[in-house]
């Protein structure tokens, strides 16, 4: 299952998403401007290429057509990125992914077909923002508007009580999914399972209530 | 339980995790070196002013020791970011949160005592690389090494059937947790629901089985 990916731009987000990508076993050509970025991330793909990506001619020789999906992980040259994802497009290229800078350059990308646009420092900022707001929370997925499930270190308070005594149902709403007892999984725990210390339990409920379990001392 | 926070750096990342806290009503003070940015950050935050924080007693002029958690989001000056970090641990502050270019800057930080350290654009990178080699995995929750929860779209192969059918747990050793269907949340979902077109499966399992079901078609 193994995919071809282009990257262009090996700043922070792209040389991650290139070496991510090219680690799990892909294909991964890196693209960058500057020839000392290329040199440094060589080793992280499979191909590294100086190229300026704003020139047709230039991705054309670089045989960019055969890639089904390219990463535009162009930053603070606004106008390069708009123009490579625009000349990507014209080509045909399925699938771009381009990272934006603001709401606006976001905006522009979708205009030009850009298939998926990513604002990572805003996206990342947020994550930030919530896990310093809840601290116990260790991770969290958004399912709806309204609903989450959460990765939440236990309180000391119920350090030594069985989740049949917390009963965490009756008294937050929410449903215990899983236990992570210093890196044991176990998944539907049973009802006489003890609460340990550095315990982290996994639960599916309503925001409001996951904020309230969150909250406890 | 509103907290009061210090957001030094207000490019896309501070920014962004400044006016995250501030939208969910805790007190933020912006600071940023560039005029234009403290003027055009000033209503997404309480205050914000205009300082250059590797000098100590601009900060203690504007009275930073107040603050009990202070984000340093000084990206591309790599020494300002340093030297912010270093000057705020001497100043006693609890909780110094500090992003990272490089894992070397990383360390640096860590070494002049930043209780948390953030790569925004590498873990974006990493999240984003995911999700193009697992295009059908919308979040996921790493709970340990091998052990996850991921948010699944249905392959068309599953639709109209229940999920006693499909069995998953018996074919992949997965436990379905929760069914997004178009917003609506059943949690613990009944063996007899049947799966519809574009429905979510919200599920538990090794991170090898989760990748098999998630590569269906
Ligand atoms: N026309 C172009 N063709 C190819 N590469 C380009 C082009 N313009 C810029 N780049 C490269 O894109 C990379 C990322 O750009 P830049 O560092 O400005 O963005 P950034 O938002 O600070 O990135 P990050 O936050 O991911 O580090 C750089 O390595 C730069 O050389
Ligand atoms: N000594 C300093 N005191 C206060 N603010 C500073 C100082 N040095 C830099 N800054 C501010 O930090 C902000 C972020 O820095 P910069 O834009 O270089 O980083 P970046 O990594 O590109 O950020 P991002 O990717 O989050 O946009 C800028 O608005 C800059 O003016
Ligand atoms: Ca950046
Ligand atoms: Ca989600
Ligand atoms: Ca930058
Ligand atoms: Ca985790």
């Amino acid at each position: 299952m193994q995919k071809q990916y282009a990257v262009i731009g090996l700043g922070r987000f792209g040389s991650s998403i290139a070496s991510t990508l090219f680690e799990a076993g892909n294909e991964v050509l890196g693209i960058d401007i500057n020839e000392e970025r290329v040199e440094e991330f060589k080793d992280c793909v499979t191909h590294a290429i100086v190229a300026d990506s704003t020139e047709e001619e230039a991705l054309k020789a670089i045989g960019i057509q055969d890639f089904d999906e390219v990463i535009v992980a162009i930053g603070n040259d606004i106008q390069s990125s708009i123009l490579t994802v625009l000349v990507l497009k014209e080509m045909g290229i399925k699938k771009v992914i381009a990272k934006a800078l603001s709401k606006r350059h976001g905006q522009v990308l979708q205009k030009l077909g850009a298939d998926w646009v990513v604002f990572p420092e805003r996206d990342m900022g947020e994550r930030v923002a919530h896990h310093l707001m809840s601290p116990n929370v260790l991770d969290f997925i958004e399912l709806a508007k309204d609903y989450s499930i959460e990765e939440v270190k236990v309180p000391i308070s119920m350090v030594g009580k069985s989740l049949k005594e917390l009963d965490l149902r009756a008294k937050f709403n929410l449903s215990v999914i899983a236990i992570n007892s210093r890196g044991n999984i176990h998944i539907s725990p049973h009802p006489d399972q003890m609460i340990k210390e550095d315990d982290v339990l996994v639960v599916i409920g309503r925001n409001e209530d996951l904020k309230r379990f969150a909250n406890l001392k």
